[in-house]
């Protein structure tokens, strides 16, 4: 668990995801669904909406999704970058960001509401973090994950 | 039409959207959808991804995004705002802003294929224009409208 945030991750965040890793301003999340490389970034914030945050905080946040899109686009087969803030559900702020690719469960449609589900195993989720971990080692604390059975 | 732009504005949103304003950097549509207020940005750039923009146009977007970010929410009866970057059948790069409410008519589904659909009328066109003028009138030069029938 994240010892470091101001503000808790939601639970229904952490119960449908992995923690993965600690940037400068967001945790990263995993969606537990190995049918798309799901990512999560929630900044440790209060607010709910991109535009209530100050200026810099929106810059750090932007700084990150291009991280991660990056990360995706390199790790994973990738034709269009999904980046979404929703938050109908979930309030505290949270950027989707996912990898899509024309042979995915869903194209052309969106992810949200999809049923179809394939937990993450433990090895996948190793090897993950260890892309993390050499994609950026300086600015990503990656945790430890353990599938969810 | 917008004579200004190096890059065209892609047919489809043009066909499903109310070109509306122009702003510094990016174009204003409005989806052709009076049942939820959305709208689009659309910078005048080639690239398809959030992340291969600089980092200026970035921030320029970001800038632009907080704009309508706020006169949906001053406007539109709004709970939470859904500001995304999709793009799997458009590639042109545009993101969605999208006023929403637990009343609307996907609560709390996403916007994107939803099949319940009202023409914007004149009048409705008409005030929306007027209250984007109000709202900031000298980063936006609004287009005329004409309701599609």
């Amino acid at each position: 668990m994240n010892q470091a945030r101001r503000f808790p991750l939601n639970e229904r965040l952490l119960h449908d995801c992995h923690l993965l890793a600690e940037l400068p301003f967001c945790s990263l999340l995993l969606m537990n669904n190995a049918l798309l490389p799901w990512f999560i970034l929630v900044p440790d914030v209060e607010v709910v909406e991109i535009h209530e945050l100050s200026i810099p905080q929106q810059h750090q946040l932007l700084e990150e999704i291009n991280l991660i899109s990056r990360f995706v686009q390199q790790h994973f087969t990738t034709e269009k970058l999904n980046v979404a803030a929703i938050g109908n559900i979930v309030r505290q702020l949270h950027i989707h960001i996912v990898g899509r690719h024309s042979s995915d469960v869903c194209w052309p449609g969106v992810v949200w509401g999809v049923k179809q589900r394939q937990a993450y195993d433990q090895s996948r989720l190793d090897t993950i973090s260890r892309q993390l971990e050499a994609f950026r080692p300086v600015d990503i604390r990656v945790h430890q994950t353990v599938a969810k059975v």
